[in-house]
């Protein structure tokens, strides 16, 4: 699979806000697979940010192999998917990143403040793409 | 996790042509997501269909543990997950299938006629849902 960097087409998609899914490991081995926010950060890293209190905190942070698919809104069927590793943990005690995440998809700070939150930060290291964003 | 029986609402969304996501592991062991089409059959089983030489097929093959989250195509963070193994192969050589698959997506048949085309069947071991899916 392609290695990063990601040509211009595949890179604009992910900095809309789209439809995405990210597959994490479960302690067995299994995939498990679940909807989510993300943000492309200016160095290439993915954010994704959680509730702290959420089982796949503990499961990404035994293993930090994961896979994200970011859908175009338009025509899904056009996507791109990174696959890379978790390098970085914050906490996110001020609501800072998810309210980040918020405004990126719902144009508002995220409405839920009494929960804590955490950021993981992916490191790509393949991704491949589909439709006009395997375009390169 | 929940087990099936799937509550109606969580079923209902899964029979729409929704945008959707599977994860399946490579051999090292990583998860690795693409988006696909897929089809929940009268027995509860979702079946997928993969042009024969994909690269996830021969995974697949190997370690059968799959995850499929389906979004919602008018509220995408309302989603519905299943996991489970796939049971199942037949080839598809008729073309039979992806044209169901298709139908239920497009309308149509499906438009490429020239190359070998395979069916998995998963069976669902567990599902999790959010926002209107998830109230059973």
């Amino acid at each position: 699979m392609p290695t990063p960097p990601l040509p211009p087409a595949a890179l604009e998609l992910l900095r809309r806000p789209n439809p995405a899914v990210i597959a994490v490991l479960m302690p067995d081995g299994k995939p498990m697979s679940v909807a989510t926010w993300y943000l492309i950060e200016e160095d290439g890293r993915v954010l994704v940010n959680m509730d702290a209190e959420r089982a796949r905190v503990a499961w990404m942070r035994r293993d930090g192999r994961v896979s994200l698919t970011a859908l175009d809104g338009e025509a899904w069927y056009t996507h791109v998917s990174v696959s890379g590793r978790v390098v970085e943990w914050r906490d996110d005690p001020e609501l800072v990143d998810i309210d980040r995440l918020s405004t990126h998809y719902t144009g508002r700070a995220y409405p839920t403040r009494d929960r804590g939150r955490v950021n993981a930060w992916i490191e790509v290291e393949t991704w491949h793409g589909w439709g006009s964003a395997a375009r390169s």
